[in-house]
């Protein structure tokens, strides 16, 4: 149970394949989501959550969540209940001295789009930028995977 | 995992409150309650579950149903996270033959009405009628919990 603080950023170069040190294929959907609480089951390589986040702060940066491992048999028959919008994607790792980049490379319905994510551990921590990071997003509704789910990449003007 | 099989019933009396073998105070909330999935959170006296439950077959007699125990302060936390609507009722239990029968006292927003449930291994299951049930509701969407939740007995017709 806790609160998760993280900033977002486009990506503007595939650098980040390189310097990673993993790769994973995640699968995720949703029983929920909604603006005030997101319910997600994810599925990884290896393992399975589930997830619940509440609203998010007014930047946009902090959010309230809480995470349950299940099993992956678990997971891939509440996946069958989850809304319509299965997201696909892999996610590089990439470590920049104290901080960890997740930059997701989307596919399906999503293909086109990279974002980046770096965990911080208060609002005005710094981190040392990658180059590969473009225009901040955080807090911005349609680039969250819940709203990716439903208004899909490839439908945006 | 599985799936639930259970059948519905209004309440005519009283006479289930001498005949239990228990009574517990649930307090239950719904991160999610489509018809398609619902996600509860419930706690009772002595422990809490993540429940999420998919769409009902045709005769709304069965229903998918999974369930995890949480800890009481999970739920705690989850349940400020709840659509508005949260459920408080007493549970009685009454054993007769091979079945227990579940009737729930509503509380609150609910109050007044009194509901029978029996959960059954088929469809076709016979069970024996204690006297106090009444007219059965199997299926009929506004007696579901989640549909209590935003739409409560009191504000009924």
């Amino acid at each position: 149970m806790g609160i998760e603080i993280e900033r977002k950023f486009l990506v503007k170069n595939t650098s980040f394949k390189d310097l990673s040190f993993q790769k994973n294929y995640i699968k995720q959907g949703f029983l929920n989501s909604d603006k005030e609480r997101v319910v997600r089951i994810r599925i990884t390589d290896d393992t399975a959550f589930l997830t619940v986040k509440g609203v998010s702060n007014k930047s946009g940066t902090s959010r309230f969540e809480w995470e349950k491992e299940i099993s992956k048999e678990e997971a891939q028959d509440l996946m069958q209940l989850c809304e319509p919008g299965i997201i696909e994607k892999y996610r590089y790792l990439h470590q920049v001295e104290n901080h960890v980049f997740e930059i997701d490379v989307f596919l399906g319905a999503n293909e086109g789009l990279i974002l980046a994510e770096v965990e911080i551990s208060n609002e005005d921590e710094q981190f040392i930028s990658p180059s590969y990071l473009g225009d901040e997003v955080t807090g911005q509704e349609k680039y969250y995977n819940s709203n990716l789910s439903k208004n899909p990449f490839k439908n945006w003007a």
